[in-house]
């Protein structure tokens, strides 16, 4: 992604998916059916930025594990999993606290993401999301899942300061 | 693989074998003696996909470790595991179930699994398979083990309407 | 690095960063938030030649999570973890022991290692290091975190011969 | 590798080392101390065909880590662990099975396995092994550890035929 300032976007809200965007999309299955997935240092710094800067945050995930909200409490970031369809549990959530849609940025990676993604305004693509959710994305960062893709965007596509416009 | 549609393939089941193609072939072991192994979130949409359209999936392992039916109870898959030969269990399976072999397709990546590929009418092999499976296969995956093939074929290879012809 | 014996360095002290240097900067997340992290067998051989050659080294972390002092205490270094200021722990535990913080090497891999690195006298950065940490290194390790950056430093950098000059 | 049949050996022994051949030479380090290690399930089938062509194996490693012992059970090979010097522990054992150590095969990867290499008849390296190891192999394996190092060396440098010369 570029990384010049003049193209940087200050979205209302910054949504994840889970799988496959602040983890590789893989799962380690252990014995007893319990689950555990790699995440990325990388990206904790990314959280602390964008809270410091107040720029508010979601963790979105259809999937039922409580590894996403273990992962959500210790990124100190709000989460709503087991959802059924993403976009209509994200258009009640921006109601309930009056934000716009087309002012939400959404990252994700495979094609469960394609309905929400068509329906923010600053839809981005992990650098391995499936090609479908690419086609829709408007930015694909740099990184593949799990390997700091919210550092990345952080880092080249979020705008920090509130007035710089 | 080729996604020409006129090229796609019905099978009346599709049989995976589990270390290899749902995993890439590696095992976490613990100091209790525990294992772990490495699946991919993608393969679960695939399975749901595939459970959607009415194909009957199986997995088929020799493998004694719970991992492998701890994963199928998720992905909500058959499973037949601890097999002393998978080409005497599957032809066992296929007479009660009345499937023909030659409309089973069987995705497989190593020599144990040289002797059901070769009963099966769709012998489908992952990336990174062993050469003699490689050989015997009929469909090559591009994923690796564990690195989403049973999306690949579900995505590339695999028809879903069911009167397209 | 260079290998070239009369290039070598004896520091008075050897601070390691733990995430991203002695690790690959990922973390696994278990169902009930416990943390799991990748470390690398030839780093533990690393920190043996160092004990040996009575060379102190310490491993400081911002990271709260028990694997830093469990990974240390298998290691037998000594481990500064939790703390909130990296510069500020490390210039008392220096002033502590004697050491000048000139004569002090620190490994670091992010930016919040940018300001300790600036006040040692030996930076050193991990090859996947954040450009900024690369920016202010004397030297990059070719190595990744994770993948022996220890290793690497004590087989190219470090002088272990004390009265060679 | 050469697979040329008339240059394959069959030692009257095969050594393993563990960390670095058997696994990748990291280990996954939980917040409780306990440690886990990435195994090959195609190194499983290697020690099956080594078992039935009557090949006596063992694992020899200087870690103190239960899993050492644990994936040896599983794989039902003999294991000597935590030994303080491998080549010493080597002579021993093979005085007492009567076997000469020029037969003996040693796959290796560190420097902790540099004496004992030298002291057996067919040293063999992973394809990552550190330098000085490769330095005094007669054979190199073209896996890295953990990546099927047993396996190539079952296939490829064994000779399976008592008879065949």
């Amino acid at each position: 992604m570029s990384d010049k300032g003049q193209n940087r976007i200050r979205p209302a809200l910054i949504v994840f998916d889970f799988d496959g965007v602040l983890t590789d999309n893989r799962v380690l299955v252990l014995e007893d059916g319990r689950e555990a997935v790699f995440c990325n240092r990388a990206d904790g710094l990314a959280f602390d930025m964008l809270r410091r800067a107040a720029i508010p945050t979601l963790i979105l995930s259809t999937e039922t594990n409580p590894v996403v909200s273990v992962r959500a409490r210790k990124l100190q970031v709000p989460v709503l999993q087991s959802v059924s369809s993403k976009v209509q549990t994200l258009q009640s959530y921006c109601e309930n606290h009056k934000i716009p849609m087309l002012s939400v940025m959404f990252i994700g990676n495979d094609i469960n993401d394609l309905e929400v993604m068509k329906a923010v305004g600053y839809p981005v693509a992990a650098a391995d999301a499936h090609p479908h959710v690419k086609a829709v994305a408007r930015f694909i960062s740099r990184c593949a899942g799990g390997e700091g893709v919210a550092r990345d965007i952080v880092e080249n596509l979020v705008r920090f300061n509130e007035d710089d416009d």
